[in-house]
């Protein structure tokens, strides 16, 4: 975890002292529903109780001084946990075994930790249809192989990154209830020594599903799946910061990151405004996704389990939870800030000659029964000129001095493909598809 | 694509004749919606439907020729439809680029190796579920951190793995809606020059849904989910996979892949029965997990689109899907023949002298009223003698001459923590769980 | 693989029948070797080099068939060459394992395969200094975060990709010594039924190095090494090519990929010159890097070996040796035909205003008394000016006609901060380190 | 960073301490050098060291504090610095950018870490080379496929994985070298502000080579290099560990980590000892191997250089190396306390009834001038037979009791084949192969 790139909520969910307090939850809704069952004394989960309410404060440094004699940190902790509440305490933990504390453990600050992602997504969100909104008819050039292409609009880049945001949120809601199960199930899974109804009542009480069948463990193709769907979300981050990198490029300054008054962009050159943000979202996303592969190892544990997932995710779980929040709350604040230049967009529209309407003359021209070959041809020949003039020839006045063009199209009809409005026909269609009926 | 590990549907499926016979019907479909708009005589799309109807070879060869020369493998394409169907074949591809056939071609691609996979993973759903009922109630010893734990059974193992690829079936399924997208926007996905109705009915006509918003290209953080998929199911089958190889080894030899009369196992060692087809299936799902990373980075295009996704996905949609087929394929016919041996799982479950009965004894001892670090001494004690006689000594025996322990057992009570059935009341459970009610 | 994207000579390096050969080289040299040793007679040896001299045909439906009975590769090779040798072949491969024959017989294909990436290295180095000394002091702005920085040359862009593609060849060479050995050693490495003498012959002969110590298979630390070093080759390609793609953006167009006559950009936009190579060799990368941690997760065999590295190297064998020799010969061709268009360097350079002279003119107040912040709030005020019409104001006219620069520097003092020479003043010193002294 | 794997030294190494005092090394040398080449008055390279003498604290906070409004790191610092030391600390910095001092201290900060991992390698080395010795004649099973395959002795295990080990060390030298360069180059690397004697200097002074060309930052191939070598090390770690892992498997039990009294193996299961620490390595490992793919995506940064970069290493670069530290050190303490147990080593060398002995027979009987086939066929039937017996019949015996055996050789030929001397003949030869002569 790197500070800098980190937000307190999230963190705090990955503190050692919520991990105790979810494994105090785990071990007292247990006791209850074994004291339901009979196997201990009511009065042993009261005691439990009992103590919570006192809103105890909970004493990392003692539960890991005794961790270090018993190597052991579910055992230390129910050591510790005994001393503060007294002999009703031993209850705890019948037939449990780690791993049921362990992982029902992280599948609570999992489950947590989406929750809090799901609200990035959903305030991303929020900017992203905002500035769709704003911007749903300013005109701006398309852009394939970062060679101008045709006319689209802003807002409709926007739209697309909202729509891909917005099937990100449904692949996360699909991975939270991947890893948000409960299993009480002990040694290997058996239930041989505690009953499965403790299971189910600890399950509903966190508003965890049930592990239909674990093996000490947890089967970790859930957590694979939850860590590589945080992937996809990261490159999905990815494409967006890509795209105001560009953006903000000096020779194409549609639009820039906001820049603070007392901000420096670099120590040599005082001029300079960089997208450092987004810039560093690309790194970021890079570090999400690569919490992916060492996810996807874990799941061929050794038979019932082995504990190599555990170091694994004492770093991924925090790491990728922790960092991928940053960079969507940054990357929100990117996008909501975002200094949109219009007249730039309208000046690099024009700058190549219209050759963005080289398509609709090709089309109008088949249409006039002109072969595809040959249309191409005719439209190729003027488009090259104008290219090579750095758009300073026009490509509208070459076609209309074309006499093979002429030939099929009037000087008007030509004109007529010049119009950028038609270009923006549908965007009312798409902006419905993407964002529902107003 | 390595043709030892592939099977004919999948390989069929990425074949250059699939991919023209797709193109062609995304093609004539759109012909067909242009006409029906007017756009295009409907006579054009007769052509094509008519010359369709005579089932015509793809002559793969000569449209590689005109790619040679044009560069450019969809304008090879209708170049040479258009050879065929002659002049009615220029109002083909009206106001479409090249990656609405491109895209939509992948999406139907991946859509018919999804089903594929889903097929597969049928399959060895069934043979897992076979297997694990007929083996219910096969003791076997369970294993965490490939030590002893305590009882469990085969088919508790095998009800697992069920439920793991359940859920892996799942997850395909959500991955083939997320890929099976129908994208005809045109050149920067405005629609400038295509009615989006041409997409509606093209997506209905091949069992896609519509792109909301596309960027001539269908974005590509749906590839990445599908592909993070596929690297998931693999990981799951590494699980398994590695289960057979442990169980397989000379010392456990509770399970092996079965071994044809013919089969020679070693060319030096004529007694050896390896478990070759686990081992490769634990190097296939390297590579099916390798391929996640490509796919991830492959999101992040510049502006409305660049091609750089093209190569990767010529590698990966093959490979991947051609892997993943092969190894599900060979995973479900080395469970199918497994060679299970209940004898030798009884064996070993017996060889370390009754120390899987432990937690059951240190319960029974907490609950006759001895402190949780009593009796934990108390078993451990014991149990250090039997583990360093190796088996040898028998734990129940040495309880039972313990005084302390006596003190709170009768020899009676420890001797009823010793019995195997107890480990095994919630299989049905579990079992019910996982499969459902009978 | 991929067809399209591999060359000939690589691929050749793959087939079955190059392996068979190098399997008969091996078998043929051990012979010789066991035949000094006495261990086989001559006339064993001698037979087997009598036939190899009539340079026999590999008949690999013959071998394959033998193998579908088997299921044994070497096994059938073995067989199908006794078939055309006689009887004095049983002596061949005696004492020796088939790992013996596979792992030296992968060295010797990727020592080959080094060699012709070396070459390729060789003649993509060969082309970047040659274009480098062309645009020696051709002036381009040097850009951080894609915002123009300060001058450079283009010849500089092209010394820093050579550097970086002679470290790469340094690296390979590293790498191609670390798999370059040959082992012959017998089941489980210990020589136990054959002299380590045969495996010194083997590897002299091969021109290989002699593994000190192997456990029937040669450790795959060394092919990890080998991969990853393919990776980070793999990624300075996509330095280059991103450099390339960026250089091509319509907004900035100093270079273009050489674009022949006959070549279509787009099915719809006639004009458009696209950088598909270099968006190519992008895909490309991702490609050969994402086969660096299947080969990683290959050098954890199980105890002495297991085979699950095997299906692995089928695979990124061929596909990352192909694909980096097909990319780095396909980047050669494009630097090698680069369109360069120094007046447009020269055009974007100057579009700024001369924001680019910033730091030198900050740099003549400080030496001038002026402290550091108030130079840089000095210079940040004018540059931003400049900034903000877009290059249409002049920086130089600004800070000559502000009194508070002026006070610390004449006018004259400022026009000497905005020569292009002083930028290039180190270029010869460059060159020097990078290409030697002329 | 998770503290519980983490070690202070290489720890110490990534503090900002540790940062700022190496940026002030590098200032205070350039000044040096500026003020010797008559740019800036040597009082104020004097004034620098005066104060450095003092051996001043670094106030973190207030640096901090600083950049939270300058948001530039360096400026901060310089900033601070400039407050401690007075007026002429403005010379400091001069033609310098901040990548300067940035990539500079990063190239400190990694050499110091790379010294750190050789001593741990050299430890680890130390380790294995006396434990090879200790058991260099101890017999034990050779595995392939977890499979007995021929004896080998436990010493040759291990003096393979000192020979590995010492390849990575090697490996690892070179790293080191490829990172160790220092660049001090300016806004775009021209040395347009700075001459080159500045940089040539400071890497002198800091035991860096000179960068012969960089583009304001060091290029990111070299790190790149660097992080993929660490992953190839962490592999090589997991192939130990792995080894480890199956020694200690109950049913085989060969070798086990030390287990100190005092430790809980389980909170169920009191007799468990579980091989967790080398669990643990291979998780490890797969993190550390989870930094070579962010470290390789890199490599591709645009133009002169973009930050994306340095997120990514404010967590690989500790994270990396400190992670790798501690694994190196972990595993060092498994192997140096790793309790073996030769008697269990013999005692599962014999249990297959001596079916290892299988290839010396067949070999035996071919050299008796039987055919290969034949042979196999022969050794096959008998090995079978002691297979399905799980070793209760002796090979041996079934041999001598074969007449088509006997007819080629006597039952006393038969015997010598089972020496397990004859397996150890060459160890002396390869010892001295990995570990020089004596």
């Amino acid at each position: 975890m790197v500070p800098r790139y980190s937000r307190p909520a999230m963190t705090a969910i990955w503190s050692p002292e919520t991990r105790f307090r979810i494994w105090f939850e785990i071990e007292a809704h247990a006791t209850d529903a074994l004291a339901d069952l009979g196997v201990v004394p009511k009065s042993a989960a009261e005691a439990l109780w009992r103590w919570w309410a006192t809103n105890p404060a909970i004493d990392v440094d003692a539960i890991d001084a005794i961790e270090a004699v018993t190597k052991h940190d579910v055992i230390a902790f129910l050591t510790w946990v005994a001393e503060q509440v007294g002999d009703e305490a031993r209850f705890m933990h019948q037939g449990m075994t780690s791993s049921d504390v362990l992982d029902t453990c992280l599948a609570v600050q999992l489950a947590r930790a989406s929750d809090l992602l799901l609200a990035d997504l959903d305030a991303l969100l929020d900017v992203l249809r905002r500035r769709a909104f704003e911007h749903k008819l300013t005109p701006t050039i398309g852009r394939s192989h970062g060679i101008h292409a045709e006319p689209t609009t802003f807002g409709l880049k926007l739209a697309q990154a909202y729509a891909e945001f917005a099937r990100c949120r449904d692949r996360l809601v699909h991975a939270r209830a991947d890893i948000a199960t409960c299993a009480i199930s002990g040694a290997v899974g058996t239930f041989a020594n505690i009953d499965p109804r403790v299971e189910e009542h600890v399950a509903a009480k966190l508003g965890l599903s049930v592990e239909p069948v674990s093996t000490q463990v947890i089967p970790r193709d859930r957590h694979a799946m939850f860590f590589a769907t945080l992937g996809v979300v990261a490159s999905s981050i990815e494409r967006l910061a890509t795209e105001v990198r560009h953006l903000q490029r000096t020779e194409v300054l549609e639009a820039e990151e906001y820049f603070s008054p007392g901000q420096k962009g670099s120590s040599a050159m005082p001029h300079k405004r960089n997208p450092v943000l987004t810039e560093n979202l690309t790194g970021l996303a890079r570090m999400v996704r690569g919490y992916v592969t060492p996810a996807l190892e874990n799941v061929a544990l050794w038979h019932e389990r082995d504990i190599s997932h555990s170091s694994v995710e004492r770093y991924i779980g925090p790491d990728a939870t922790i960092t991928l929040d940053f960079a969507l709350a940054r990357l929100t604040g990117v996008m909501d800030k975002l200094v949109i230049y219009p007249e730039r967009m309208q000046a690099n529209l024009d700058r190549m000659g219209g050759l963005v309407h080289s398509q609709r003359v090709l089309l109008a021209l088949t249409q006039a029964g002109v072969s595809r070959e040959d249309a191409y041809r005719l439209v190729q020949r003027n488009a090259m000129q104008v290219w090579q003039s750095d758009g300073k020839l026009s490509l509208l006045e070459l076609l209309q001095a074309d006499q093979e063009v002429t030939a099929a199209l009037s000087r008007d009809q030509i004109a007529e493909r010049f119009d950028l409005g038609y270009h923006f026909a549908q965007v009312d269609t798409i902006f419905e598809r993407v964002f529902g009926r107003p």
